[in-house]
C-alpha cells in the first residue's frame, strides 16, 4: 500500500559525485568555461539526479493530469466546466496544443482522469483512474478529504512508475482543468504569505469584473478553511485540486526513483510547492521550463528555488510549456556525449594572463 | 554582379494579408485566445515573411561564417588567433556545441572561411569563400576595405542564396572568430551611442585587467575610424569583421527571398544591426533566439526590436543559440497545421459574460 510518510523517506539529496565528474567533463569540452551557461547546469543536475556522470535520454514521456473544480460554482470563469471533458477528448484524438507539441519533441502523452465530472467512453489512450467527479467547492468548504488527496497523489506517483518501470526518463507534466488557476492561486498564497489580489491572474481570460470574482473566492476559499503551510498535505486537501494532486504524486515519483521531472507553468508548479513542501529534497530533481504569463508564477518559481528558461508569455497549461523545454534538456545531456574535448580536438585553450 | 544598392532596394515589407488570415486560424484553434503567447506571434511572423497563411518548414540551415580579427594585437583576449582556424576543424569533424545543436534540432550546418587568417586543406563541409586573412587591426586604421567588406556582404548572400535555392526554409546564424565580441561591440557604439564601457563584456573569459585593456582598444578603434551610423556601411568596413559581414549578406539574402533568419547572440546581431540600418524592412525577416550573457546584448535586440525566447546565459556563440530556438519555431508553425478548432474538435468556447 502507497504510505506518503514513507515515500518522503525514501527520498534523498543529489550525488555530488556525478556532479564533479560531469564538471569536470564540462570544463574540459571545446568552449570556454561556462559559456553554454545554463545548459551546463541542466546537464550537471541531471548527473546529480541519475547518479551518472555521463547520463543519457532516451524515453520521454509527459503526463497530463485532468480534474474538475467545484469552485467554478462562484461564476468567476469564462470556460464551462464542461470544456475539461470536451478538452479530454481533443487530447485522445491528437489535436490539442500538448499533442503537438509533445509529437514534434518525440514525447509520448498519457493522459489520466484522477477526477474529470463527467464520464468517458473507454479511450485506449485515456489512463480512467478517477477519484471523484471534481473538487467541492472550497469557498464553502474543504476541496477534498485528507482521503481523496492521498488517493490522487498515489494515482499520480502509479503512474509515473508505470511509465518510468517501461523507460521514461525523463518526465514532464502538464494539466487541464477549468478552474484550477484558482486551486493554484490559493496554494501559493498559503506558501507565500502573499495577498491573493496581488498573485491571482486572468486564467484563460478573465475580465476586470470576473478577476475580481475570482479573487473573492479565492479569499473566501482561505477564509473558510484556515489552511497554513506547515501542514501541506492538508492546504492540499482545501484548497487544491484533484489533478494538481496527481502530480504532487507524479513528482514524488521521479524524486523517489531519481528521473528529473520537467515543470510546465503555474499548475504544475502548485504541485511543486506542495511537493516540495512535503520534503524539501524534491527541488533537485526538477527542471523549469517556461515563465508563464500568470502573475503568481515568478514568485512560485522564486519559492522553489529554479529558473524559467523560456520566456513566451504562454499561459496555456497542459504541459505545452514542458515539451517545448525538454527538447533543450535533452540537447545539454547530449554535449557531454558528443563535444570534443581540447586536447581531443587540437584546440588551444585559454592563455595564461 | 552583387549591387548592393539593388539587393536592398528589392526588400519589401511583411505580407499583411497573409497574417490576419493566420491570426483567424490562430483565434479558431482550441485554445484561448492568445494563450500561446509569443508561439502565435512567431507563427504569424513567418506567414508574413513568406506570405503564407500556413507556412511549413521543411529545411533548416545554419550558416557559420568565420574570420579572423586584427585587433587581437591589442592582447585583450585570453585565447589565441589560432583558435579560430582550430574550431573551424573541430566544427569540420563535428565535435563543437554547434554540431551537436545542429544535428539535435535536425538543420544542416555550413561551415564558411569567409576570412580566417590561416590557409585550410580541402574539406568536402568547408566552404572557402576567403576575402582576405583576417582583418586590418582596426584601433590603427579601419579593419576592411569597403570593397572588401563588400565582398564579404555577397559572399554571405550567395552562399545563403545556394541553401534557398536546395529547399531551406528557415536561416539560422552563427559564427567563429576570436576577437570579435570587440568588434561586434564597437558597432553597437556607432549605432546605439552608448558609451563603450557600458556594452563591453569578457567575451569568451577576460579578466578585469584585460577587460579594461579590451575597452581602450574598441575606444582608440572608435577615435581613429570615426564610423558614424548613418554609414552602416562603412561603419561596418571600418570596425566590423569579414564574418560580421558574411552574416549581414546571409541576413539580407533572407529578407530578399522571404525566408526567416533566426539570429544567436551578440555577434550575429551586430549584423543584424548593420543590417536593418543598410534596410530597416530586415527586421521583421528575424527571428530571435537567446538573450546572451554579453552585457550589450539585450540593447543590441531593444535596438533590432525583438525579444529575445531563450535565457540560458550562454555566452559561446557559433550559432548555439539559433539552433537551439529553431526547434520552438518549428513548433509554432505546426499548431497552425495540427491543431482542432473549436467547431471540429466540439469544444465549447468562452461563454459571454
Amino acid at each position: 500500500m502507497f504510505k506518503l510518510e514513507k515515500v518522503l523517506a525514501q527520498i534523498k539529496p543529489l550525488k555530488e559525485e556525478a556532479m564533479a565528474q560531469t564538471q569536470a567533463r564540462l570544463d574540459d569540452l571545446t568552449k570556454p568555461k561556462g559559456s553554454l551557461g545554463v545548459m551546463e547546469q541542466i546537464a550537471k543536475k541531471i548527473a546529480g539526479i541519475t547518479g551518472q556522470a555521463l547520463p543519457t535520454i532516451t524515453k520521454k514521456t509527459c503526463i497530463l493530469m485532468a480534474g474538475d473544480h467545484g469552485i467554478l460554482e462562484e461564476g468567476f470563469n469564462v470556460y464551462p466546466q464542461e470544456v475539461t471533458a470536451q478538452m479530454v477528448y481533443n487530447f485522445l484524438s491528437g489535436g490539442a496544443a500538448m499533442n503537438v507539441f509533445s509529437r514534434h519533441v518525440g514525447a509520448e502523452l498519457l493522459i489520466v482522469d484522477v477526477g474529470v465530472a463527467a464520464d468517458f467512453k473507454d479511450h485506449p489512450l485515456l489512463l480512467s483512474r478517477k477519484v471523484a467527479y471534481g473538487t467541492q467547492n472550497m469557498s464553502k468548504g474543504p476541496a477534498m478529504t485528507v482521503a481523496q488527496t492521498l488517493k490522487a497523489i498515489e494515482t499520480g506517483f502509479e503512474v509515473a512508475r508505470g511509465c518510468l518501470s517501461k523507460g521514461s526518463d525523463l518526465l514532464g507534466i502538464g494539466e487541464m482543468g477549468i478552474g484550477n488557476t484558482a486551486a493554484s492561486t490559493a496554494l501559493l498564497a498559503v506558501f507565500s504569505g502573499v495577498p491573493v489580489e496581488s498573485i491571482t491572474g486572468r486564467g484563460t481570460g478573465a475580465s476586470d469584473a470576473l478577476l475580481k470574482q475570482k479573487i473573492k473566492a479565492i479569499e473566501k476559499a482561505l477564509k473558510i478553511n484556515s489552511p497554513v503551510a506547515a501542514k501541506p498535505l492538508e492546504a492540499l486537501a482545501k484548497v487544491g485540486g484533484l489533478e494538481i494532486a496527481g502530480l504532487v504524486g507524479v513528482i514524488l515519483a521521479g524524486a523517489t526513483f531519481r528521473v528529473p521531472v520537467v515543470l510546465d507553468g503555474f499548475i504544475s508548479g502548485a504541485a511543486a510547492l506542495v511537493a516540495t513542501a512535503l520534503q524539501p529534497y524534491v527541488r533537485g530533481y526538477l527542471l523549469s521550463s517556461h515563465l508563464s504569463d500568470e502573475p503568481g508564477h515568478k514568485k512560485m518559481l522564486e519559492m522553489i528555488g529554479i529558473k524559467p528558461i523560456l520566456f513566451m508569455n504562454m499561459r496555456l497549461g497542459e504541459g505545452t510549456g514542458a515539451a517545448l523545454a525538454m527538447n533543450i534538456i535533452e540537447a545539454s545531456v547530449k554535449i557531454l556525449h558528443e563535444m570534443a574535448t581540447f586536447s581531443g580536438a587540437g584546440v588551444d585553450g585559454p592563455l595564461e594572463k
